[in-house]
């Protein structure tokens, strides 16, 4: 715990960085069985309506659908199948097991209207990082931003404040000094967030290099606040994109308590607690499922933070996005390596497909995604639904490059693969989180059809 | 040579591949000097005007006018000044030292309007890499798409291939056996222009694990244009981007000989060749400059390829977009680290400026590109023109980051910079190329801001 409450800078600086007390898994935590119905989406058809979504019934394999559609479809672009059912049924699984955790969307991980219409639906709201994602989730909210938005990124333009402000916004997060001063200047009014820096050294994105008040440092921002007469209300942590650790949440959390009392001492009472991000979309080996993260705070934010006088947000945005989205490409170039000997290293075939790393697959580059294994439909074949046409016959070392004419857009190398043709249909599910979002119109290429879909 | 005619498949894949002449640096070259002005643009002007380009006087310093447009400038987002002048210069550089060759400008690059209209406008054409590229400049070109655009991506999508023909497009560059039952299935009397693997480890960005047909299968793919009643026209080669030794350019183009004489045993009589791109925008330590690479290919190209016989066109990007752009961006937020050590590693400042590595600074992740020095106006001063207002006192270590919410977001860390304030301007000189082409939106930020110039 932090003793001093001195607001002289040079001694905050000089002080023995405190602590946050550390958890080891408790695997006595007790089964939690949500009462509700998490699959039922049947009261949500309207909102399918809205975006056009097609019926799928749930025995319809995703290889029989691409198939179908593929075999539809006359343009030869790239399209995304987007399962709004599936976001649905996160939100509800969301409210089951983090009933007193309102979700706010981090739009930055997929700006996609449709995600962001279920989400405000459901009694969402929604994490910002600037002025342009403000003026989106505002066209949604109609009045109630000062509830149902937050300001989450640390450093912000001026005018972005301005425009925050002058939209209704009202809680807005800040780390460091400077950013204080901004905000006295430019939105006095604001609910301030201070935003700590917590240990990401438990997930693949780690934020705190950029972003995050050292905890040491929290008592001097707590004074400034105080000297600058500012409207401190919350404390929020991030612990950083693909946790692979539910007790990084725990320590956070923990922490996150420690500075609310820091800022007790000072005489402010904090009535919010940002958790952040760091949710996954999918179950991946050696990580923890949401429920498991679910499950190892909920008790624990309870305990901690009374619920008569802390209101609890987070900013799940893969959690939401991931499972939602699946690319579909095709094969519409192709080359036979000629080996001299056929034991030479490299591929026997590379293949050229219609996205690329300039495209959807800039999560290779810039959210450490990669592609352990392809799946493929032969579009020659007759296709049985079921397993679908399995590609029977060697496989052979492949390289799959995108549409562009640079050499870096290559998407993986030496993969094993059936020999393909032209025009079969190389797609990748769950690719919704940090894809579209970041992908450029580089050589005129850019994957934007959305196919939209909902199953029972 | 290659001796052999044959047109089995299995023996051209067992043939010996066979090595182009290489060749050392010819010092003995005789200089040349262009006769006319490289240096007068005036009767340009009407071209800077369509773009509403204000005049600057050229004895005005770069730092001298950001700063100016600084102070005016009421919005804080990043931009661009576009120096139209230095694109006309370029042009009138290329016509004096490689008069035979037309410069088809790779779009890719930087599909800014305004370098496009200068090319076209002074003669120059296209190198499309797509339908939307070839839409761009069917739009300038109005009608003489069949001479001024090579559709110069060898991996094509057939509906690409078919809107090019439909655009009266012709010539279009192929580099794999499958590509070629494509062509004479979508764009039967295509001119043929095929593309060869040459040496390309002088180059930052090497193609050749991506394009180019090995010059060992060429006697193969000739005679399936042959087989297919193709109209093969030209060879064209891609000595890759960034080229640092202008020996690549001379040996691509002997191995260009060799395939035009291999075309010829089969009957074919090749009227174009296309010496790819790979020109420098800019002079860097260690790197031929354009001057240089035009000397030492010049005459090369009469020797080896008539005049009268055989049309010769380049695919220059770099070449004019490198040097016509700067980006102007600010620091809109600043982080003191607190150190408990001062001798600790690591930064004493993070600075956040309105640009990053999702918009313009892509280049750090897909053009090799490095920061190695960061040049600052302090904004809060009197600026005195001529050196401009240095900033003192001590450098400290210091990262930039870039606007967005990811910590991937970076634009070069531990650089030594004087102590900047909120508002200081951080501007980028020669960043034209591959720059703005591959910028997302992430986050909603993107520099779109372009301020046109021109000087005298």
């Amino acid at each position: 715990m932090i003793g001093t409450q001195t607001t002289d800078k040079q001694n905050a600086m000089n002080e023995t960085s405190p602590v946050c007390k550390t958890f080891n898994k408790n695997d006595s935590a007790k089964e939690f069985v949500p009462t509700a119905n998490l699959d039922d989406v049947s009261e949500y058809q309207d909102l399918f309506e809205e975006f056009g979504a097609s019926f799928v019934p749930k025995e319809k394999s995703l290889k029989s659908l691409i198939h179908d559609m593929c075999v539809e479809e006359e343009s030869e672009d790239a399209f995304y199948i987007v399962d709004l059912s599936k976001v649905v049924r996160q939100m509800l699984q969301w409210k089951a097991y983090l009933p007193r955790v309102t979700p706010f969307y981090a739009i930055k991980c997929n700006p996609s209207p449709a995600i962001m219409r279920i989400v405000e639906a459901m009694g969402g709201g929604f994490d910002c990082a600037s002025k342009q994602e403000i003026g989106a989730a505002a066209l949604l909210l109609k009045g109630e931003n000062d509830k149902r938005i937050i300001y989450a990124n640390p450093c912000k333009l001026p005018s972005h404040m301005r425009y925050a402000r002058g939209a209704g916004v009202e809680m807005v997060t800040v780390d460091n000094e400077d950013e204080l001063h901004k905000i006295k200047k430019h939105w006095p009014d604001a609910k301030v967030i201070i935003r700590i820096v917590t240990d990401d050294s438990h997930s693949v994105c780690r934020f705190s290099s950029k972003f995050g008040a050292q905890i040491k440092d929290c008592n001097h921002l707590v004074s400034v606040c105080r000297e600058l007469d500012l409207n401190l209300t919350g404390i929020s942590f991030h612990v950083g994109s693909g946790c692979f650790n539910e007790i990084a949440f725990v320590q956070a959390i923990t922490c996150a308590r420690e500075v609310f009392d820091i800022a007790e001492r000072h005489g402010f009472k904090l009535s919010l607690l940002d958790i952040g991000g760091g949710f996954p979309g999918i179950t991946e080996e050696g990580k923890p499922s949401f429920i498991q993260i679910a499950n190892a705070i909920r008790d624990l934010l309870d305990e901690l933070f009374p619920v008569d006088q802390v209101q609890i947000i987070a900013e799940p945005g893969r959690y939401y996005a991931c499972a939602s989205h699946t690319l579909v490409t095709h094969i519409f170039a192709r080359r036979k390596v000629h080996k001299i000997n056929p034991e030479d290293d490299g591929s026997d075939y590379l293949y050229y497909i219609n996205d690329g790393v300039y495209q959807s697959f800039n999560c290779l580059l810039f959210d450490h995604a990669e592609i352990k294994s392809v799946r493929s439909i032969d579009m020659s074949e007759d296709f049985e639904d079921g397993t679908g046409n399995e590609q029977t016959g060697p496989k052979l070392k492949s390289t799959i490059f995108g549409p562009t004419c640079d050499s870096m857009d290559c998407i993986v190398k030496g993969i094993d693969l059936p020999v393909l043709d032209l025009g079969d249909v190389l797609y990748f599910p769950d690719f919704g989180a940090y894809t579209v979002a970041a992908s450029s119109a580089f050589n005129g290429f850019k994957t934007v059809i959305m196919k939209y879909i909902w199953k029972n």
